[in-house]
């Protein structure tokens, strides 16, 4: 038995949603078949393509067989299968667009951050509380090949009471003057949404809440190394935006957790991110890819002795965690959510992990603003 | 021509005392033929051991061939040609020792650090202004080859503008149950004066101050993650002392630091201490032997791509700096005070710089309980 | 919006014209829909094929889908639609070629070199200025993976003041005796235009012009180390034209440039041309595909002690330049011509390089046979 | 049987004269039991060391068992039994003491250079020629294990007829302000006798004459590319001696030697001093250490084509030339002197050959001033 969702997509003409949630997730699903339910039914996916250029949307409709699209959002909230709304929008338009899709019926599927501000963020978690919308956000970083065996590590009890967790994620961002710039210049504009911190704590949210606990505090330092800046046509620009975040982080259980942020470092790690946890029985480091670990049984006994060079090759003393293809993030975040909207299971990456997510960004620059340590509130 | 200076050496019976300061100093200069001066002359040590224990410190002296020795500390300073006086006895008989030897008209050189507080180390600076000694605190991580080689880099320019540097420091210690520790029991004690924080934060305050700039501000939080440990004689105790703190510094020029230090953590690093400096034009790994650096031009230009696996084998893109030999730290630390004491050379790391070391180490652990940033005097 | 040039191309028969400029230029544009201009328009480029074997231009037409060809320049240069003229002839049939085109109102870019002597390069020169004509020269040696990276290296200042350049450029080529030779015969003939001085001297002095500063004064000593060679008919022949060159040139800024060029080495570097640079604060050695750096702080202090066995691994203490896919040379350099032709963009390497090329080579050449260093004409 | 000769030794308290001569030539001669003769005779050698520093001679004598010392030249020299005269002095005392010691009677053999100039060298010369004596000047660099084999590789015929030699020889050597200087200051101030070319070119003068036939012509570019340096004493001082000299010189038999000598460049080679010989049969490059070889058969047949990566390891495709322990260059010297002075083999390496490495020099010198090739005087 097969059944089908019209799923509106608003936003599938930038990169992410083009590529990572349309191709790769909606019609990939589709490909295959549907979504598996544990109740034999398989859900197809029927998608209805929204954005503002005719041209772009009928050109990627027709390369992909893809029925419907149009410029008008209600016109497409107002089908009569439509039941999930998806939204991959520029974040200041995102708001206003889920609030009527939950007005009109939809269920809501988004890509972070949920809105503009921890407080918009509150007002849609409201909203779908009130009117009893399911809702999901994107947390793809949970999926990394690195972060699943990591993940796998934690539960299987080997690293005994966790105590603390580092984490490196950076590189080096080019200016634009002598090289191109590898991230868009309103990255590094306070005034157009960029910064760092905004970037990328919503993340940490979510990754440490999910792997370690919840956040309780934060102390971070939000800086610009970088004041100025080559923009994508060459012209110089004053960069108003932190370019590097420094943060301690307390968790539940006592966890510390320092994470550095930063697109002005050069890379002397295995990976672009890593994650060194430590705890009684054994210590792990994840990056995207890989993960190795080190027990108490073969922790060296370091001494310290400036007079003597240290005989240990301490990196060659980690054996990494087998595991192999984790299959695609993006589809298998969508599987879950569509079963979640058939009942089938929970979601626990709801507006609720959202809004926390601002909530954490927006302490941690409010921490480095007032230099003081910011609680946050408990989950409940 | 030669000349001879009597040095009171008062707690050489201790690892280091003996091993670094009496054998590898002391005598190794004396083996050498003393210190040469640029006036031509050499100047001669003639050590005067004071201890506790007269057993001990007659053994020493035989084996040695020192004359002199005593267990009444006034004695000592009362000779005829002392006129340095050492201290590396455990840190809460040093304030009262040193004063006494200042005012018998000595100068000072000690280990660290200076005082068991900021308020006694800046009672025996005060002292040492007004009788007008000269006065010496050992900082021999400055002598580490990995950080002579960095501050050979920052010294050329290569680095450009200093933006940050991340330093992590640490390995496990073990917590004496089923393996003995490494470390002895009183750090883990804070009525012992014990903790990481004190023991390390001197050594950070005189590192960054002489390789990047003074510090401004820090915020820490320093935590106690073993509760409970087994000591030298296989009991159990309470570790009562913090065993890691996570640091975020300010120093001058804009400059961030941002400093892990750790009992209870498995190295995954080339040593047991590294900084990782980040600067416009280039950037350097250094630790206890090594120093490794990567220039603008050959970063590679890394791009966040979960699909892809990296193709970049980011480690192997840094180059070591070359250099040799650096000589014995504690020796050419001995012969510059000398050179010093004899009227030829600046001191710069003289007790005001055990005083900064220590109010360091004390803002860090206010900062760590208030859970707020703390600013520290400007060096004048 | 599209606009439509009409290109004749002359000599396409041949392997470079054919394979280089035919096909993977002036035909792969058309294929990409075009040269983008920053006017946001789009210039079709349709070609008009010029040659002497009417079945050779028929096949090639037909193969490609080109309309229209002829056996006759001035039909060409004739039809309404050409404003483009190219030459890929045997260059003694260029010069004549060149000025009937500019008369004919053509705008003009050709394969080096420009004439076969510097006045006939000159002269093209001359009329090219009288008559208004926009002119290129092919300089496809900048576009060298190795050389866009060295050129990178320079522009971002890592070298510092640079103070010489080496450069290796050579193989072994087979005399046609025991192995066939992989160059043709006419090369090592003089009566043909052959030597390797008239073959290279254009190449370096553009390359060197644009990396490091226009070229001040030449010694070269030009040498036949091979007199006699076989043909392609396996026949015996003198070998009456320079198969090695060796040469000093000064450049701009006091820079010294020691070139070899030889046709009789066995290659013993990375690549078949390497350019060593060494600067103040950094040296690079690019070739090719690579470019390897080595900066100040990264340098060895090595001494000269044959007594002892080197420690050092001299080539592994250079690291490479990271980045990607530079593109075709030939097709990025038509596109610059053609939005130059268009009004959009300078064209720096107009008929004055292509003069100052063979200036050079016959500097060169005189060099060489009176024994003394040969100044050149400041570029204006 | 057994035979004593008595050798004025002056200048033996400098670093080359004492270790190189006196410790491991002349006292290892006799520590070996003298030198053997074809005769069957073994000729035993009696240091008489000549000095300014009583102090230093005395220590030196009681310390290695020599009984005869003197500050008087004279002395020595009128002494029964010296027949040769030994000298290291600096450069400008050579000259008239070498003269002394021919009017004496003695044979003389001498570090290089022979005389401050070509003109003093060629006085020596001829004094020597018309008193009958015997002479010999070091030429060390012969000796090298990479140039013993190249040697080899020549004389078996497996080069063919040879073509060419480059020659690159240098290393970066320290400005002296941020990281010491490996060569003494006088190196660099052309008024104290400094100067790569006046340093290198008389070794290059017997290297080439010796391997491959004697120098024809020489154009060489001398240049002063770091003019500013610091001194011992870490005073700046302005450096007036060339630090790099570009030379390519004719040799007899139409072989063309292009000889690069750098104290400003970073090394890229395998080794500090490497020499390229290619032959129309094989090539050969031969450093301080090794020798590594290239047959015709074995040679690859490169082309260059840009569009593909070259698939050839070109480095790989050389061949070391096996070859142990050559034995210390100084001792052999010296014992061949000796066989010399007992009438039992000619000794290439006399007073001419000084002569005309200082003519080469010089005349390099000159070419460098006058921007053209000078001819050397043919050997006789």
């Amino acid at each position: 038995m097969t059944r089908s969702i019209g799923v509106v997509m608003n936003g599938v003409t930038g990169r992410m949603g083009y590529r990572q949630h349309l191709i790769r997730s909606v019609l990939a699903i589709r490909e295959q078949g549907g979504v598996p339910l544990a109740s034999g039914e398989r859900v197809i996916l029927e998608p209805y393509l929204v954005g503002r250029s005719e041209d772009r949307l009928e050109r990627i409709a027709r390369e992909h067989g893809i029925s419907r699209w149009t410029t008008e959002l209600d016109r497409a909230l107002a089908a009569d299968d439509t039941s999930i709304y998806f939204d991959a929008q520029v974040t200041s338009a995102r708001e206003e667009a889920i609030l009527r899709a939950m007005e009109a019926g939809l269920d809501i599927y988004t890509e972070k951050p949920l809105a503009e501000s921890a407080a918009g963020a509150r007002r849609l978690a409201d909203a779908a509380r009130r009117l009893g919308r399911k809702t999901g956000v994107v947390h793809d970083k949970l999926y990394l090949p690195g972060l699943l065996k990591l993940r796998r590590v934690i539960d299987s009890g080997f690293l005994g009471r966790v105590l603390s967790v580092r984490g490196e994620f950076g590189y080096w961002v080019f200016e634009g003057d002598w090289q191109p710039a590898q991230r868009p210049s309103w990255n590094y504009r306070a005034e157009d949404g960029g910064g760092i911190t905004v970037d990328m704590y919503p993340h940490w949210s979510y990754v440490l809440e999910n792997l370690l606990g919840p956040v309780r505090s934060v102390y971070a330092l939000a800086i610009t190394h970088i004041p100025q800046r080559w923009d994508e046509g060459g012209k110089p620009y004053e960069a108003t935006a932190d370019d590097a975040a420094y943060g301690i982080l307390e968790l539940g259980g006592g966890i510390v957790a320092q994470i550095n942020s930063s697109w002005c470092t050069r890379v002397n790690r295995g990976e672009l991110v890593e994650f060194h946890v430590d705890g009684t029985l054994g210590s792990a480091v994840a990056g995207l890819h890989h993960c190795r670990t080190q027990p108490r049984v073969n922790t060296p006994a370091a001494v310290w002795n400036p007079d003597l060079a240290d005989p240990n090759d301490y990196r060659s003393m980690w054996e990494e965690v087998p595991g192999g293809d984790f299959g695609n993030a993006f589809k298998a975040q969508w599987e879950a959510f569509i079963r979640h909207v058939c009942g089938e299971e929970d979601h626990p990456y709801d507006f609720a992990v959202g809004v926390r997510g601002l909530e954490l960004a927006e302490a941690a620059l409010l921490s480095s603003r007032e230099g003081r340590r910011v609680e946050l509130k408990q989950v409940p």
